[in-house]
């Protein structure tokens, strides 16, 4: 008898992860793959259907037979029961796409489709840093800034499965304009694209402009890795970008604890790295602003799954599938 | 057979309501009495124990025997659990106060003890503008900002019950000074205390400083109902103070639509009376920085129950007492 299973893929702006995960959470195949975001609607689709048939059958090569479920993770607001993606500026330009209804047809199996920060905090909560616990905030710091919440131990959908966008909390009513049409979101401070808004407002460029050699990687696009070896280096500059990312981070961590009164704030994501750099004014924030009660019960932490919590948080969502509680 | 029933009772910082409330939400007989805030934290927690006392004596003689469980809500945070109201500024300087374990001693019977804001948010989905609605934000505008929060049909306790300080987001970090330590807070704006900041500060007037006749009820205290009727006949200050709480009301029901994803959210409370003159700045707000998806799928309500909703919602706790999730 083969072990039970389940896919999870995680679709990421630039690449896709997909995994065999055992019931229990352990990967047992990786596979990775680009995700051309950049294509149409349909054509991002077809591509990640045309990964998840190489998975299935990699696996089934290997003896692991077929999954007992399929999961897809995704950015982006989507409702979880239509599996339809309502806003994904990133990916495909899907708005109002029937992801689900697209790859069930592809595939000719039952799909899972969930917010990729859901997943993850699924993830961290299965096999993570969140793992026993049953009140958590994720926050995912990467190109944006994600969510994903676990009240009493169960995922909050919300309506339709849009809960969760703790990126899109306003932490300034004043502050820059972000990607969601918003201005002064969490999102507008604390991810790469806030960051790099950050470093332009400091240099007086306008947006979009070339940065120092420093802060770009090898694609000339700037880098939060090369901007965290600036602050190492005692880069004035980077050291006030990442305080004002801390700063904002704080204000916003602050207000989900006295909303939520959780266990644990998990933070994932390539920026999460410079946390270090922007600990500081966060912590002095989460101080000033939570109660006490409340901030003394709860412990903020990095994420444990790194790369791999999309796809395992992806497998789990599609062993466990949401239903309209 | 006498009908089953529970007492609820409501600790506002000036009255006690109290009532018999049916197994299926109906107020049988209510009570009302001075709560004596105050008075220091045992005489404010024996006075509310001589209105139960009084209330079931009351019942008794009727002929509806005795209550089948007995609720108690109380403002500020309080870990739900252990019936330990954390801090309540305004109501007998309890702090860390074991409130339940002095109720149950006094009355010689099990107590539950609940936040007043989630009371009313229970009371409201058991009877009210939320009833049968599964994803509910409530909003409670009175001398503060409480809040109450229903995922998936529950009320959101967090790891001890002191979940939904919705009143205690940031909703700018440079605002004016909150009673909860922190500044910027919605209850900074959205509130009579808030309003009456916003007054004072339009008028040059030091925080508690006499305020103009129209504005102050006949304690010399100042009135939100004052403010409204002011704002009726076209007041510029009056209409500029509402401007104001509504533009940040609107900021933080915004996030809350992100967060949450819910179908409803409930305003009730003094201020809430006062929403007409909110409305605009508001909406205007909600509709630029939630997700178009997400507000679509949410109305904006006022609470349905009004002074009852306390007291109905302290029974519906003491009805389905908390477990740990």
């Amino acid at each position: 008898m083969t072990r039970a299973w389940a896919a999870g893929l995680d679709m990421g702006g630039t690449n896709i992860r997909c995994a065999a995960v055992s019931a229990s959470g352990d990967v047992l195949l990786m596979e990775h793959g680009p995700s051309h975001a950049s294509r149409q609607a349909a054509a991002v689709a077809e591509n990640i259907a045309a990964q998840l048939t190489h998975l299935l059958d990699t696996a089934r090569r290997r003896g692991l037979g077929s999954p007992r479920a399929i999961g897809v993770a995704v950015p982006g607001p989507l409702n979880v029961y239509s599996g339809t993606v309502m806003q994904a500026p990133h990916v495909g330009a899907w708005r109002g796409y029937s992801l689900r209804r697209k790859l069930e047809a592809l595939i000719g199996r039952m799909v899972v489709v969930e917010n990729d920060a859901n997943a993850w905090a699924l993830g961290e909560c299965w096999r993570g840093a969140a793992r026993g616990r049953r009140d958590v905030v994720l926050l995912t710091l990467g190109t944006g800034v994600g969510g994903g919440l676990i009240v009493g131990g169960k995922l909050v959908h919300g309506r339709s499965g849009m809960a969760g966008e703790l990126g899109h909390v306003t932490v300034d009513p004043d502050g820059p304009r972000c990607d969601c049409g918003s201005n002064g979101c969490l999102e507008s401070y604390a991810s790469a694209s806030g960051l790099r808004g950050l470093v332009e407002q400091r240099l007086g460029l306008s947006p979009g402009a070339p940065l120092p050699a420093q802060i770009i990687d090898s694609g000339g696009n700037f880098s939060v890795r090369g901007l965290s070896a600036q602050a190492r280096r005692g880069d004035k500059l980077a050291l006030e970008a990442f305080a004002t990312a801390g700063y904002y981070l704080g204000i916003a961590i602050a207000s989900f604890l006295n909303i939520f009164n959780p266990e644990l704030v998990v933070i994932g994501g390539g920026v999460a790295g410079a946390i270090p750099y922007m600990r500081k004014t966060m912590m002095t924030q989460v101080r000033e602003r939570a109660f006490t009660a409340i901030a003394s019960q709860a412990k903020i932490v990095r994420a444990a799954l790194g790369p791999r919590g999309g796809v395992v948080g992806a497998a789990y969502a599609a062993l466990h599938p949401p239903t309209r509680s």
